[in-house]
């Protein structure tokens, strides 16, 4: 993991060193390829390398089987076989559809995960997780597939739309929230300064974030116990995304999801009055929504939690730390969430 | 991994008793279904499990991400989660099928495999190889997925269709000439009770074939070195299936694979003449072609042979054990095959 302002040159470097005469397919969405992706594929072509840009149409609606299937038939007529690397140059969307067309190419060829937004710097860059969405089911298809290496170039973020930015902010307050509360103070102290994205208190966080999400992925890969902390905010989250027809950015509907499930928490006694107002005022002071949007139905929300993937036995699951910065003790940090009596009330 | 006549009752009992609560897809296509599918997954709904049956329709196209975003959109409307339990019960196109929609189900499900073909008992059940094909590329698009348990009921094979029993037995052959000796003797013994499906010899043959597949894949679960000798024959097979257009069995091109890679390397003193003479009287003795079907192109077979996805930096690799039942020594049991030097000459 490489964090750093420029380090997009240094990954074209180590890449042609590291694989002369293996093929290099970049994958990116249409925008990011026009911002970067061509500029790298020539890079890695000077560099002496075999190296191809496939791109997509930019868009969440975009992560599917389909757009899979097409760049599978380019990688077809490219010949690529066994010994290609995959690189994911761009968002979230196209780090898991990317992740996952290396995960089953030929059984699995390495990927090389370049995040050009700061949610896939902070979070779905490291990790493993990769998938598409099917109708009426998000993240449904796919497979653990672990990174060869992860470049964030934080002069990256200087491109991104504001409100794409601001919505990788809320990763960075899930992972803050949960798991360090040094690091939920830093971007209490200086949200104006992350708001304007200074980019040394940026190269900060981002590595910040990463090596924490390294740490808690390191101890459990395939997501079975402990790495469930990283969900905090996500169960609501997800059916809130659902519910909006993906008109909410993932980020949004994950501060929305902090509130509300930080809230549950509350009301049972198993998360402080005091922490739950510093995390409205943080997302707040990052331009962050904090309650459900008025295009939004509750029904909507209730009837598709229930319907959540992380679903055992039909009893949907929740993860909010102790309190900030400290997880639940316990090999299970998740606990159950019964929608209708303790979600649906705070939706009304 | 349990072999053995009635073990289909045995594993409806072990499914009950394990996955109490769990939704237990069983996938089957629609000419297996008709004959064990439904009934089984009868048995389980009788034993008291959750149970669904999710056919799609019978032959070696079928094999595709078409057939399996069919099968997801059906696990989507079932409500299948992460709590689903896959069981491929069918040929070698349901296990490769149906792992591979258990691989990526959720970032994976387990899998439980219950191969009905002999070629899928002896080879395809085992091993954790799952995919599909696309134009243009055979098992392009595939997971590792080790199955969390494998049913081999030899009465299965009663109502296999004689052409398919016999491409099954060409699997048997490639493993005993590539790891045992033993079982090679054995197969010259008794070829004529195996046509005739001698059910006692049938158990034997596949527990065994089922015990050396275990020992290797175990030592190599991602297939990068020793594994390899399980591809003897398949190099070559794997062209002459596209060159058919796929008219010919797998077990068929895997048969003529056998006797033109070994005469490869009899052309290099690398296998000896008369483990080749053995090698060609058994696969005739068991109904198995040995020879270029007239129907085929040269032509169609050393392109493809020189597309195959087995290439390395554009070598085709090829795997022959040194003589009968002993594999090559070294870590790396295969060899370069030049396909217009080596194979060409021997398709003329």
């Amino acid at each position: 993991v490489v964090v750093g302002s420029g380090s997009l040159a240094l990954a074209v470097r180590s890449l042609v060193r590291t694989h002369a005469g293996r093929l290099l397919v970049v994958v990116s969405d249409a925008r990011v390829a026009r911002l970067y992706g061509r500029r790298f594929a020539e890079s890695l072509a000077r560099g002496g390398a075999r190296s191809r840009l496939l791109t997509f149409p930019a868009g969440e609606r975009r992560k599917t089987r389909e757009t899979k299937s097409r760049l599978e038939d380019r990688l077809v007529r490219e010949g690529a076989g066994r010994d290609t690397i995959v690189v994911a140059l761009g968002g979230g969307v196209t780090g898991d559809l990317a992740g996952f067309l290396a995960a089953t190419w030929h059984r699995g060829v390495p990927v090389v995960q370049i995040p050009t937004s700061l949610l896939a710097m902070v979070d779905a860059a490291l990790g493993g997780k990769t998938a598409v969405d099917l109708p009426g089911g998000k993240n449904a298809v796919g497979a653990f597939h672990q990174p060869e290496s992860v470049w964030a170039d934080v002069r990256c973020l200087r491109t991104l739309p504001d409100r794409d930015y601001r919505a990788g902010l809320a990763e960075v307050v899930k992972t803050a929230a949960a798991l360090d509360a040094t690091l939920f103070g830093l971007l209490e102290a200086r949200a104006a300064a992350l708001r304007r994205r200074d980019e040394r208190l940026l190269e900060r966080i981002v590595a910040r974030c990463l090596a924490i999400k390294g740490r808690v992925v390191a101890a459990d890969e395939r997501d079975s116990g402990p790495r469930a902390i990283l969900n905090f905010g996500h169960t609501v989250a997800h059916a809130l995304e659902g519910a909006s027809g993906f008109r909410l950015r993932h980020g949004e509907a994950v501060a929305i999801g902090l509130v509300l499930e930080a809230r549950v928490a509350r009301a049972r006694g198993a998360f402080p009055e005091r922490d739950l107002g510093r995390l409205e005022r943080l997302l707040v002071a990052l331009g962050l929504p904090t309650s459900l949007p008025r295009a939004i139905a509750a029904g909507d929300v209730v009837r598709l939690a229930r319907r959540d993937k992380k679903t055992r036995g039909g009893v949907v699951r929740y993860a909010v730390p102790a309190r900030i910065g400290r997880p639940r003790t316990g090999p299970d940090p998740t606990e159950p969430l019964d929608v209708e009596r303790d979600l649906a009330p705070l939706l009304a």
